[in-house]
């Protein structure tokens, strides 16, 4: 049985979600509040469970049971036990090309956007939401641009030719975040086409934070 | 012919170093000047190799000299390319924990703390330095934390038993960055040993930033 730790509207936990989605994998959800009474991924249950204190966290009680952190880290070992059907390409410099164009989002986009971050600039530094907004529609654009050129290389269908795969897993989550925070997207043609082919299939809708048992 | 476009006091750059000399591998440096000039990621010649203008890129020309960008997806291709000796530990379970704790680190540490995330609260938001180190410790002390508990998993050596590997190519660079901001190191004596294993290391002594061509 796997189990995932996430929250309807973290985008690392819909990451891992459509990955399980696009494996055909049963699972089990644990919803952890990010936000109510301070936060349950704070409280001592959860926190021994993954020190970090983020999601998504999953348990794979088949293998031992060990909690594995990082939605990335999670997508990799899903890859490497249910390699059928593969989410990654065969290639290893195709392989090392969606890599890099998921990291330029889960590294150099997610992350500085991302709750506790947005908390700590609002609380800690002053800052208000409109400088707020601004900061994240700037991290997002650079990220954004950066895999609109990459997206070049795969045409009008999906990274794996007629299936979409990793890529997708991690790049549908960052385009749903940009939209809720009302990012400008028309800058992305390519992006926005390879959305719209994602969200036409079960596999992400059942993915989407509005349909997750704790969504609000 | 491997040629490696980086930048010697770039952490990430120093990720893959790391990784190189593990591996014996021999390599080219072509270093991209960060700060002078405004930055030489953001020229044409850079960007025409990596539209996102960060380092490190590798380009491996055996392998048709796509370049490959973002450190980890860079040293997971090494891994494919070059297998032997291994930095992955083989079992699944492992390589997970291993990918989660690097990923605590590139994730969520380094990209919050890189040159154009500072440059922005400086110039955009205009915090003073006090307060960048704050932000700056902030995050070491997070991400570091959760490390120190997950390497209480490998004892007194190694994540490979006899030997370092990804997440000593991952962990070393963010305590250089972590000592160059002063932030204090006490609490993570697990950190400080396996730091201090991994100095002794010819792999690790070459790939340092100071060891460095272009190191100033």
């Amino acid at each position: 049985m796997l189990t995932l730790y996430g929250y309807w509207r973290s985008s690392a936990a819909y990451r891992v979600r459509i990955a399980l989605n696009l494996k055909g994998l049963a699972y089990r959800q644990v919803p952890v509040h990010l936000v109510r009474d301070g936060g349950e991924q704070h409280g001592e249950a959860y926190q021994a469970l993954n020190p970090q204190g983020l999601v998504p966290l999953l348990v794979d009680e088949e293998n031992g049971g060990a909690p594995i952190a990082q939605s990335l880290a999670i997508i990799e070992y899903l890859e490497e036990i249910f390699p059928v059907p593969a989410i990654l390409p065969a290639d290893p410099v195709e392989r090392a090309q969606v890599r890099a164009l998921a990291l330029h989002l889960a590294c150099d986009v997610h992350p500085l956007n991302n709750l506790r971050v947005l908390q700590y600039l609002g609380r800690e530094l002053g800052v208000d939401d409109a400088a707020k907004n601004a900061w994240y529609r700037h991290w997002v654009a650079a990220g954004l641009a950066a895999v609109e050129q990459g997206l070049a290389a795969y045409g009008d269908t999906f990274s794996l030719g007629t299936r979409p795969g990793y890529l997708e897993a991690c790049l549908i989550p960052q385009v749903y975040n940009a939209r809720r925070f009302d990012c400008d997207l028309d800058a992305y043609p390519r992006i926005l086409a390879l959305t719209a082919r994602c969200e036409a299939l079960e596999a992400f809708r059942h993915a989407a934070p509005d349909a997750q048992p704790d969504a609000q």
